[in-house]
């Protein structure tokens, strides 16, 4: 017996195969057949639209990001638990830079897509909750600087790693993971100095 | 006689139509002399191959922006300047998010078509440029926080706006207008604190 959810996985890898080889307008239920070795009638026992697909395939991307961010050491210097959940986000290795071509070539194509408009309001509102429960970690933990709005900082640290995302795909390279990890690290600085650098 | 500048900027907007309609891999040669009214012939006149259609276009919608960063008033209060200047980059009607929109097509097929690449960094050091001038600026009018590392500035002011320029287009609307200027007005309160604000 096949195990169900294996083989959707298997499916949703197919597809982010064809997004960063050829793009998203590939990742037709047909092409992505092809691409995981399955018949048409096989893929439609599991999914039955493009959108399905595309919306499962991007799903389990925020999936694993979010099971790595559950992961990470919690106890210790917030200001390092918060630098530790945005670097499982950030494209500085194989797999996550996989994971952000995927999010990249979906945002684009959402952006003037009607009917991906449900998928990307959800995705959206999983990402403000996320940046938002980073903020209150460190308001929590006595960090953030005073005076900061919660709201405002967690859409302006969302926007920045966003930025610092698009500009680590466009521009690969070891040196390029140094400019993502000091922009994310100089943000994080000022809006929560550690206690030496307040006045 | 046909104007050879306005003609390429009429192919330039074919261009945009498409790519805002249709996704980036539609806007074939072909398809862009369909949408112009134009042979094929005629078109070669101006462009031989979709990267010099793609780039022109491209280099079009930075050339617009620059010409009305240009035109900014840069007397007065220099945060008040520079708000102005990113303002004109921000997806704020209709024109911009069109711009915007022709911007992230483009960013998200770049990431992994190794033919863009050159394209991809001209327009990568040109932005740089532009948001270290911003940086600069506000450091020669004695309104960036002491401190601060003017290159790490330039990065991050880059990343922030990139990033609200993201999450506009993903999320049209007035809400998300005031979202956007929000977003990069307290991230210059930060970095350019009002005299008043300074302690």
């Amino acid at each position: 017996m096949v195990d169900a959810h294996a083989r959707r996985t298997e499916l949703a890898e197919a597809v982010w195969r064809i997004v960063v080889r050829d793009g998203l307008e590939q990742a037709s239920v047909r092409n992505v057949a092809r691409e995981a070795g399955l018949s048409m009638g096989s893929l439609r026992h599991y999914f039955t639209t493009q959108s399905e697909l595309l919306g499962f395939a991007l799903r389990l991307v925020g999936e694993r990001i979010e099971e790595r961010i559950r992961a990470v050491d919690t106890t210790g210097d917030q200001r390092a638990v918060v630098r530790s959940m945005i670097d499982e986000m950030l494209p500085l290795d194989r797999p996550r830079r996989g994971e952000c071509e995927v999010w990249l070539a979906f945002t684009a194509r959402a952006v003037v897509e009607p009917t991906m408009a449900g998928l990307r309001k959800e995705i959206d509102e999983r990402l403000t909750d996320a940046f938002a429960a980073m903020i209150r970690r460190l308001a929590d933990a006595g960090a953030l600087r005073p005076g900061l709005d919660q709201k405002v900082e967690a859409e302006r640290l969302y926007a920045l790693v966003d930025g610092v995302i698009l500009h680590a795909l466009l521009r690969p390279g070891r040196t390029s993971n140094a400019t993502a990890k000091a922009t994310v690290g100089a943000h994080l600085d000022q809006i929560a100095p550690a206690a030496a650098d307040e006045r």
